[in-house]
């Protein structure tokens, strides 16, 4: 039996349908390949948007010319049988995150369906140097408004209880975050819980922080925009002190730079996740910074060191312990080590590049 | 056997998630709950963040707790065997999204596992007061967006070419969607491809627009922000002349309102999305806008009334022929009529509001 293949999604949120057709639609829509023949189907809402913007070698059709018969059900589940019958000698291969309702309507019907046992699309976990532009234009202007975090706290001024004023007002979170945030949509990027977090708020890498900024505390920033006309997104973290960095903080700081100069040495063609991931750790853990939990908080280098960036902000590859594979020449990753001390709050130093031959090519 | 339900997403793009357990994360965990005691299961980097954000009817598990042996294999995978070996005299009930990868691996590991009829949690399509109060948050910073644009719009003086000049340059649909999200990021809401779409670009009801803004035709504005706080969403369009509107445009915006207008009133619980959908078709085609095709492209009404909106953008129930159920109190959507002919452009009108015992309560 013949294999086709098909994606049901939306193209805002799937990776995979954008990638697939280079159309971008909020709602879900098919997409199918037969033979060497690909197609999207969509509304009429989106039928003349979708015949200018997707790419070239997909074809685009109408749902109505699926449904001769006007007072006919037309819901998605109608549509794929419609589709499926018309190629009646086919198994059908879909995504690993195909919608189960429609595998098992498909399947009660005498479809053929098998899930990817890995990949859809194999290609996108080694960029071509298209997509390595794209990700570095996401970058320049994750850089850029990084740098306007950089400026404010530098423009900001130190009250007596260690809170910062800035533009007439005490900054918090909030404004340095609009602001960066201000940046990027002026560029065409969009911006997604971007953090901003201070002192303990900075212990937990995800916490996006909230309220005053302190000077002496660390102030973790991490940005990470999707470019609106592109798809592809930009990752950097920075972490700044605004005064004096207590002792620990410094040393930690140090800790840090070190583990990810040493880990971007390191990286290259034919290293595994897993290998890229204990060069990070064991630098921290020499550097005096060790990882463990204590009443079910963990602490130290709570993450892995890195993972993918496309068409997605998180994807293959994970460069943690979880991937025993080798990194291959077009990869695309995240080098960013952190630490993380409820007692006093965390650093993480976060850049982004592409895995070459015998190096790795750092893209700020 | 009793009933187990599951999700596996992230909870930035599954509203489901979101909704089960109130935690913003961006990369995919564990639901379950099991008789009435609720669960997640997070990794140690969100361990601490889960904990003090979660629903407090939702108990936060680490995934370590679940290995006991340090090098056994901690995938999801291996995760929701240990989830589901845990729990074995149940079956588990799962979303209609749910990934087909899990499904088939654990119904391969003799897990009976039943994909939901219909929606997994019912009750996000009726909002209780705390959620019509989150959608009208939103909808005051989406106006204030718009009043922004418009604002934009007046100050603008027309050029002999017909382009615009604001601010000293040659407006342009960017220029105009950047002040709006600006606008939108100052106020912590996420923005999502908000359409300017002036002219021809107008006659798309997806296209975002780009290049120079023209005097005499139509510009159509659609801004559709997420609240980062709390995941729910604001949705509303308004179209603009700049100049003076040709006969057809004028007297297009003119039905499109009275559509508007005649569906708005029309609507309270007990009418169908059918029904709603009708009332406006034919209002637009009484005013002489006839929906049809030409050469393949569509024009006139080529949509739906309207959508659901809460924490999904689109969700149920849709107001369209497709939806041949009645509106129920609580739900809250959009009423947005459209005409698009590509010699000229498109008008909508986008309001939003929630279905009442005996009438549609609108937010603006």
């Amino acid at each position: 039996m013949d294999k086709a293949r098909l994606i049901v999604a939306d193209s805002e949120t799937c990776a995979d349908m954008l990638y697939a057709c280079g159309f971008h639609a909020p709602d879900n829509f098919i997409y199918f390949a037969v033979d060497d023949d690909e197609y999207i189907v969509v509304s009429r809402l989106e039928l003349s948007r979708a015949k200018n913007e997707c790419h070239n070698h997909v074809q685009v059709l109408d749902i109505d010319s699926f449904f001769a018969d006007k007072d006919e059900k037309r819901d998605m589940k109608a549509l794929l049988l419609k589709i499926t019958s018309q190629n009646p000698d086919y198994s059908w291969e879909v995504p690993q995150d195909f919608p189960l309702v429609y595998a098992d309507f498909l399947r009660g019907n005498g479809v053929i369906l098998n899930c990817c046992d890995d990949k859809f699309f194999p290609g996108r976990i080694e960029k071509n140097e298209a997509e390595v532009d794209h990700i570095k234009e996401a970058m320049v202007k994750t850089e850029m408004s990084m740098a306007r975090a950089h400026q404010i706290l530098s423009e900001s001024e130190i009250q007596g209880d260690l809170t910062l004023i800035w533009n007439g007002a005490t900054l918090t979170s909030e404004i340095i975050r609009a602001e960066i945030e201000v940046a990027l949509v002026r560029v065409g990027a969009v911006p997604f819980a971007t953090i901003v977090a201070c002192g303990k708020h900075s212990a937990e890498p995800h916490n996006s922080g909230s309220g005053s900024i302190y000077a002496n505390q660390p102030i973790v920033v991490d940005i990470f925009p999707k470019v609106s006309a592109t798809g592809y997104w930009g990752d950097m973290t920075r972490t700044f002190v605004k005064g004096k960095a207590p002792d620990v903080v410094k040393k930690a700081y140090d800790a840090v730079k070190d583990a990810r100069n040493k880990a971007k040495a390191y990286l290259k063609a034919g290293v595994t996740g897993t290998e890229a991931h204990a060069i990070a750790f064991d630098s921290l853990e020499q550097s005096g910074f060790k990882t463990g939990q204590e009443n079910g908080i963990y602490h130290g280098f709570i993450h892995g060191l890195g993972h993918g960036v496309g068409l997605d902000i998180h994807e293959a590859p994970r460069v943690s312990p979880m991937n025993k594979s080798e990194l291959n020449v077009g990869n695309v990753i995240t080098v960013e080590p952190g630490l993380y001390y409820p007692e006093w709050g965390g650093i993480r130093l976060e850049d982004i590049g592409v895995i070459r031959d015998g190096l790795f090519d750092c893209f700020n």
